[in-house]
Order: structure tokens, then C-alpha cells, then sequence
């Protein structure tokens, strides 16, 4: 039987309704930017597997230090114990975070990292006497699927059955360059009114509601705002972290730096889960204390696994390196020649870019997931790449060392595609 | 600088004030039971780095599979693709779980899948049109640290800031073979006032309320009554899965099956973060639907990641093997003389034992927290033995593969510290 066939029998798959999407593709083997289905047929993985394997699958070099270090120490309670990898990979990341963060605290996914993120916000007032019980985020924003995660979004095709129960969170419009004062005017408002703890947003670039891409003078005029008034701010770069806006993190690109960070994804090189929540030295103050449950009671089992430890540690060498950083440049000149190009296109009704991750609007009506998606998905498998329309948005975020040719490839798809249509 | 000294500057561990417990331990070495930390001192782990690595630290089989497994597929998207390890996976999965269980849900740690298994509750009755926003749970239940998670639990030095934004949770007591009725006839009135939607339970072990065991037969009835009244019923088997018990999972010793089961820890075998939720047809046809909104819309980006499945079906050879089954008897049986001597100590109040899972509580009253705890820990790790007591609980669940040598010397190292005390 293939993998296709046995599949079927047993396995139930993230965001899938099987009755409508009954068959995935089997894949056998990941090089590079190349990935190989059951039956010998090449993509080129133009999106990194969810944007996670930004140096390549099978990187070489991150499996052998991934392979070293299983030999020696493969996991250990992390409360109480510590050990080299997790030590380094502080040292490291620090260096590369915006310079206010201090501490790190760490979990296996991104809805971890961001529930963690929620957690430091209302336990930072709540360790002060103060109840404040109502976060703030972005209209169309994604921070994962567990409750707290699921809260501060508010793509609805996610959340419907459980809206009932989550905390309470009230949105602001993402800054346009244009409505800045508006938004500012909604925030005074909502402040004299409510008392907020937090604000979760993804900077610059909002992943799942399409790529969606902001103004980051209007985001730093809110990030000053929640300063002014005590809202600790979280900034979820799961997706924008380690290199994808062209700087290490996109919150580089704002003067006024969160109170916290939630990272996952790329931070591992695409090799295994892991999340981290950093945070600034005044987050960590308010837990710090002689009255033990002023703690941060949460613990996940595996946290700072060695493996995952040394497999970021590892992408953090790559990215910082000269090679990664001239790719990088690389792609976004080569997306801006092409969005030149493309835009034009009668079909195309918009597009953006942020660093490296490309994205354009079909001017065509559609439901997110109603069938144009699927053809997309399919003219695009069907000729050799793999890319994920979302709604009527394509978009490209793919690995840092793909080639130009491989790059080149995926351009003239996402061409003759829209030829198609 | 040591590891302990560099630890301080960057590291917020998990479960720690940092206050209190300023120190950390740098481990630099594990193999089979053997933890070396940086000053070459060597600690028995009786507690297989919270019930994780059973198979023995840096398993030469496990490690050398992942090790293969990485130069082929490293991860991939778990929408729309498929793979080798997450499909054998789910095929020898199915063959130890309960016959009852027909489909897996993958995630990252334990946290997460027993917010799948709440999500997967609450759903299953909104897509029948039905609202149901009360869960069942045990008191001195633990679940896990997100939002969803942390509602079903009810340790409240974990909760505290956060109890204002659970989910709707009523609490019944354990069954203790002398509750039942009691329990029953409380059930009777919840289900009168309230739309229970599931019951979320930790079978016969409850873990975080330090080993605390309950009676077979009791937990029966209650899940009899569940399924009577269309209530889901979420096994929590993250600590007592694959083996502990002396069955592959708790819930082999009950006649009443799960509607739901969600694994960690131990499924890993101890390399890698990964979870799974498994369930029964009845769950899986709920979502089954040309509607795509009835689709479960939750997925985290590693999903079965290719690793971490590798390492799990390796677990689960291992487990099924002649050679770790006689272990497990092996480790039941020599439990049991411990116990018929230690209980009788005059320092000891009660003990208990399911499989492999020993505890004894102490009879000396301390808070959980107290500082009698931290003295044992050391006392503990002085002697070489690493153990983790909890409140005034001794407890140990060591890897399968540790010898009787080595249990012995844990053993022993319980005695002498109680003659201290």
C-alpha cells in the first residue's frame, strides 16, 4: 500500500477536513529546498516548510551536531538542572534579540510561547496587587490554537466552537499609514475604559491572516502608547523571527522594543519543536521574589531539550553568518525585480514584501478555503513547486539558501499560474 | 565560568523562584540511568527525567534510528503531506492503545494535547448543534499549564493570577473504594444543573498531586455514567502511558474505555518533544463533514515531526520487547518487597504503588513548598540518587532499563534519609 492509502486508516491532520480534503501526498525525502513525494515527483519547497527550515532540510551541518549531542545528553528536568546547550543558546540568542530582552524561558510550540507571553502580562500586574484582566490585539491576528493562543486571534474559521470561553481581548486595526490617528483615538478610549494587562500583536507582518503587512511607524506609535500606560507588550515574531524581514527580528525595525518576544519556527532550523518567550529585565523583577508563588509556575516536560538547544544554536551560527546574511540580501533584491514585474499582471491586484517573504492578492472574489485554492495548490504541485495559497493571497517565503534558479523556478510557476486563471 | 554560574545570567527556568533557587545543577552527561554533572559528581535518576527517558538516556537504538532518520526527511508540513514515521507511527500506535481508539491527532507536548482533547469535547456536541460549557475534573487534577489546560487542573499554586479566565470546570473527589456512592449521587446533581460537555482525568495516577492513586472500579462507574449521559471522557495518560502502569496505559485496567486519550512524554521514549490525542470513531465521524467549519482547525507547525515519530516507534518496539516487559515485572516485584519493609518505618504514613510508580508519604507535616523538601533533594542528590519529592511525597519511577543494582541504591538512599529525619 502506498502512504497515501495507509494514511487514511488512522491518522487525523492539523486544519484538514478529510471529507472535503481526503488525500495527502506521501513525501519520502527532504534535500536542500527540494522535497521528494512516494512516486519520485521533485517540489521545490518555495514556503520552508512553514517557514521553519530557513538553511535547507537535512542541513548537514545542523544534523551532525544534532547527531553529536544525542550521544552525550539527550534530555534532562529542566527544573533544578541545567546544561551547555541551553546555556550557549542564551548567550547567543540574547546577542541577537533586540537589545532589551534579558531572560529567556522556554516551551516546544508556538501557542506555548505565546500562552506564556499572556501569563507574563497579567502575573506582572497581578504580582503588584493589580487585576487587569482585558489584553489588546490586532484585528486578524494568529497566535496559535490552545485557549489563551486562541484568544488574542480572531481568525474566526479557527475559533467558532470556542469563543465562549475565552479571556477578554479587544482590537485595534492594523496601523495603514493613514488611520494613525485613528487607532490612537479607539486606544484612548479602550484604556480609560478597560484594564489592560497586555498587547499580543505580530510585528509587521501578520502570517496567517495572509501576510498581511503594516506600518511600522504606526505600530511604534501604539508600542509607545502601551508604555505610557503600563500595557506590557508582546510581540509575536513565531513567524517573523530569525532573519524573514530582512533583519534578525522584525521588531528591529521599531524603535520601541516589547516587554517580550515569543519565538518558534525558524529558531530551530526546521529540525524540532521548541519555542522561547524572552523577556525584559523589568518582566522578569516583578516574578522575582521571596513569595514563592510569585513565580512562573509553568513547566513544560521537554523544555530545553539538548537536541533542540543545539539545533537552534546551530541556526543561529548559519543565519548570522556571512553566506546566510548575502542570500538573504539576495532574495529580497530578487523578489523586488520580480514584484516589478508581476504587479502589472492584470490578474494581481496588490502585492507586498517584507525581507524575504513575498506575497500578492489575486484580484479575483474567492472564499479562503473555497475551491480556486485548491486549484492554485494544485497547478502549483503539478508543476513542480510546492507553495500554500492562502484565500486569494500566494505568497513565498522560502528557505535562505534556495537558489536563484530554484527561485527563478518558482517565479515563472506563480506566472504561468496566474496565465491560467 | 561554570555552566551553574553562566545559568544565572539569561536563564528563567520552569517551576522555579528563582529567589529561593538561585542554584542550578549543570548536567553534562546522561547515559542508561547515570546523570554527570559539570564537577564529574554521577546521580541515579529514579525519576527517568520526569517519566520520559524509560528506555535509558541516550538509548544507542533510539539515537541511531532519529540519527538515520534526519539525513532523509526532517520535518514537513502535516496539512496536505504525509510521511513514513508518522504513518507507521499511527499504525503501531493503534495497536497498544485501547481498541477503542481509531484516529491520532498529533502536537507538541502534553499541555497541548489535553487542550485538543478539551477542544475535541466541546466541539464534538457544538457540531451536533448542541452548546455544552461545563468540564468534569478530578480535584487535585493536573493537565498542564495553557489556558485550557490549566482550567481542568486545580493546583492552585500553579493558577492563582490566573483562575478569573478558566473555563467553566465542576471538581468530583477521586473514587477511594469507600466514595462511590457519594460520588455518584454528586454527579447526579451536576448533570441535572449543568451541560457537561467532558470529563478530563488523569486514570488511577494523579501525577502533580504527587502520585496520589485511585480506585479501578470507582473511575469505572464513573465513566460508565459519562458515556450514559453523552458526556466525552478524556484520559490524560501524559505521565501514566506506555508501560508505567505495568499495561501499556492506565486505561487497560478499566473496562470503560476513553473517548480520548492524549500521550507524552514517555511516547517520545525521551529525545523529543511530541504529543499525540488519540480517539475513538464516534469523535473523528463528529468533525467528518462536507461543512468545513465541523473540521477541527488546529495544527501546530511540527506536527509529527519525522524525528521525534522515529524516536516514538522506536519507544514503542522497545516497550513491546520480551526484554523490557521483564524489566517492568521485574521493577513491580522489587517495589513491592521495598514496600512491605519501608511501610513500616516510623517515619513513613502511607504508601502506595501502580506498576512501576512507587510513593510514600511522610509522616511530618510540610507545605509542598516547604523548605523540608528542598533539604531531601539534597540529601538526595548528595547521596547520588536524583529523586524529586513532592510536598512530603518520596516517590520513584525510574527508567525500565535500570538494574537492580542501581534500584537498590535508590532504595537504600530512601532509607537513610528517613532515619535523618
Amino acid at each position: 500500500m502506498t502512504l497515501q492509502e495507509r494514511d487514511k486508516k488512522h491518522i487525523w491532520h492539523p486544519l484538514t477536513q478529510h471529507k472535503l480534503h481526503p488525500e495527502t501526498i506521501g513525501i519520502t525525502h527532504a534535500k536542500g529546498c527540494i522535497l521528494t513525494d512516494e512516486n519520485g515527483n521533485k517540489y521545490i519547497d518555495a514556503i520552508a516548510s512553514w517557514y521553519t527550515n530557513m538553511y535547507g532540510h537535512c542541513n548537514p551541518y545542523i544534523t551532525s551536531v544534532v547527531s553529536k549531542q544525542m550521544q552525550v545528553l539527550d534530555q534532562i528536568v529542566f527544573s533544578g538542572f541545567t546544561h551547555e546547550p541551553a546555556v550557549k543558546l542564551s548567550e547567543e540568542l540574547i546577542k541577537i534579540l533586540p537589545n532589551n530582552q534579558q531572560k529567556i524561558f522556554f516551551s516546544d510550540n508556538g501557542s506555548s510561547s505565546v500562552e506564556i507571553g499572556i501569563k507574563m502580562a497579567l502575573q506582572f500586574h497581578f504580582n503588584q496587587g493589580n487585576k487587569k484582566n482585558t489584553l489588546l490585539a490586532f484585528e486578524d491576528g494568529f497566535h496559535g490554537d490552545t485557549f489563551g493562543a486562541m484568544s488574542v486571534s480572531s481568525l474566526s474559521v479557527y475559533n467558532g466552537p470556542f469563543e465562549d470561553f475565552f479571556l477578554d481581548v479587544l482590537r485595534i486595526p492594523t496601523p495603514n499609514g493613514k488611520n494613525h490617528q485613528e487607532i490612537l483615538s479607539k486606544l484612548q478610549i479602550i484604556v480609560q475604559e478597560n484594564n489592560l494587562a497586555g498587547f499580543v500583536y505580530e510585528p509587521l507582518v501578520q502570517g496567517a491572516a495572509a501576510m498581511k503587512m503594516h506600518n511600522a511607524e504606526g505600530l511604534n506609535l501604539i508600542l509607545e502608547f502601551c508604555k505610557k500606560h503600563n500595557i506590557i507588550t508582546v510581540a509575536d515574531e513565531v513567524m517573523t523571527g530569525f532573519g524573514k524581514t530582512g533583519s534578525n527580528f522584525a521588531s528591529d525595525f521599531i524603535t520601541t522594543k516589547p516587554d517580550v518576544i515569543c519565538m518558534s519556527k525558524a529558531l530551530t532550523a526546521g529540525l524540532l519543536p521548541m519555542a522561547i518567550t524572552s523577556c525584559s529585565q523589568k518582566i522578569y523583577d516583578a516574578f522575582y521574589s521571596e513569595d514563592i508563588t510569585k513565580g512562573l509556575f509553568h513547566g513544560h516536560t521537554y523544555s530545553a531539550n539538548p537536541l533542540a538547544c543545539t539545533a537552534a544554536l546551530a541556526g543561529i551560527e548559519l543565519l548570522t553568518s556571512t553566506e546566510i546574511q548575502q542570500n538573504i540580501a539576495r532574495i529580497i533584491s530578487s523578489h523586488k525585480i520580480f514584484n516589478e514585474k508581476i504587479k502589472k499582471h492584470p490578474k494581481v491586484k496588490t502585492t507586498r514584501q517584507t525581507g524575504i517573504i513575498f506575497a500578492l492578492d489575486l484580484d479575483i472574489k474567492m472564499e479562503r478555503y473555497g475551491n480556486l485554492r485548491d486549484r492554485l495548490f494544485k497547478f502549483f504541485m503539478d508543476n513542480g513547486v510546492f507553495l500554500r495559497p492562502l484565500g486569494n493571497t500566494i505568497y513565498i517565503q522560502a528557505a535562505y539558501v534556495i537558489s536563484s534558479e530554484e527561485l527563478e523556478k518558482v517565479y515563472q510557476v506563480i506566472e504561468e499560474c496566474l496565465d491560467t486563471l
